[in-house]
């Protein structure tokens, strides 16, 4: 259905937003599967069932349709939660990461912290949100020391590697053939990790403090 | 030098030990590079400086080599080694994790993980070792539990998510441009981790005895 009042695009075929769609969702398996060293138009076209011109006049490099699909695709690291309650705000991220890691793009995410370290250059832009994921990490763990909920000195990113860390090894530690054991188990894998990490910060932050 | 009582190798060039090595490196090297999708014959090949004929007379085909390259790297997860102290024991598998992960082989074992699910025929045999690490953890676990280091029933497999989970994350977190720091400081990570897996596990054991 054309739209009257949408912008003209010049003369020639109308723009078909699902051809953009369908190269963006390629684009994330293609780089799921091969990471970025096997990342070529020829797989993507391949993979979308879009012409290499037609893709061409979209973006102008491989890493400008990258740059595409992990936006459309919401990556980025699990954004936290403010439910109001620290716990619950954890398991919902570990929660979220086992979910998302599931899918293509969970796999992308380890992929790219992978490339970052081996492409530095390329990878360059990959990296803000990194930086914008530790920022909300503070703010979650500041905010739960604000409340009482952890101990004064609680270190975010410490949180995190033990939180999110435990929940991608879980992950990546299930055996071929257990993925639907693993599905049904995961929201409590999410709970198991998050109340023995907050069991260990405050039994350490209450030796310090009684020391 | 020519070893006298060594097995004969037929007539023509004798065989180059070094040949092995240079491809077995290049091949983690490539591996750790590009996964799976991007281990091609011809980048083995240029990155070793050994002619493809002279790789194909070793071994038949891409898996054969990535396989003697994983067995020559020793690959496999850390192995948990028993010093009598189940938190030194715990540290030098934090700590040899991070270090591992520094190089091309500790990459090409996190790119393993996400192949096995990918490719799970091609990379059956990648998942032996996999079982074999959990035996490990179960019996380090165990061994701790018979001591009194652990509560009973403490599950070995989130013991290992916990400790190796946050060393991973913890390395994969790093800021381009800032390893030097990390290295310099990934020793006491590795403890810190540790310390709060053991206060925690120990926290919850003493909750669930109390009770």
């Amino acid at each position: 259905m054309s739209t009257a009042t949408g912008p003209r695009r010049g003369r020639g075929r109308p723009a078909d937003p699902d051809i953009e769609q369908r190269v963006v969702t390629a684009a994330i398996e293609v780089y799921a599967e091969a990471g970025w060293a096997g990342f070529t138009l020829d797989a993507i076209a391949a993979r979308s069932g879009v012409g290499k011109a037609a893709i061409y006049r979209r973006w102008e490099s491989k890493l400008d349709i990258l740059r595409a699909a992990w936006r459309a695709a919401s990556v980025g690291f699990v954004r936290v939660p403010d439910t109001g309650d620290l716990r619950s705000d954890l398991v919902l991220v570990a929660r979220t990461l086992m979910e998302r890691l599931d899918e293509p793009v969970g796999i992308a995410e380890v992929r790219v912290l992978l490339d970052v370290k081996l492409f530095p250059e390329e990878f360059a832009d990959f990296d803000h949100w990194r930086a914008a994921s530790r920022a909300v990490a503070r703010e979650t763990v500041d905010r739960a020391v604000a409340h009482g909920d952890l101990p004064a000195g609680t270190r975010p990113e410490f949180v995190f590697d033990l939180v999110s860390g435990a929940a991608v090894h879980n992950f990546l530690m299930v055996p071929p053939g257990m993925a639907d054991a693993w599905r049904a188990r995961r929201a409590q894998f999410a709970e198991e990790i998050v109340d023995l990490v907050l069991a260990g910060l405050r039994a350490q932050g209450t030796a310090i403090t009684a020391s």
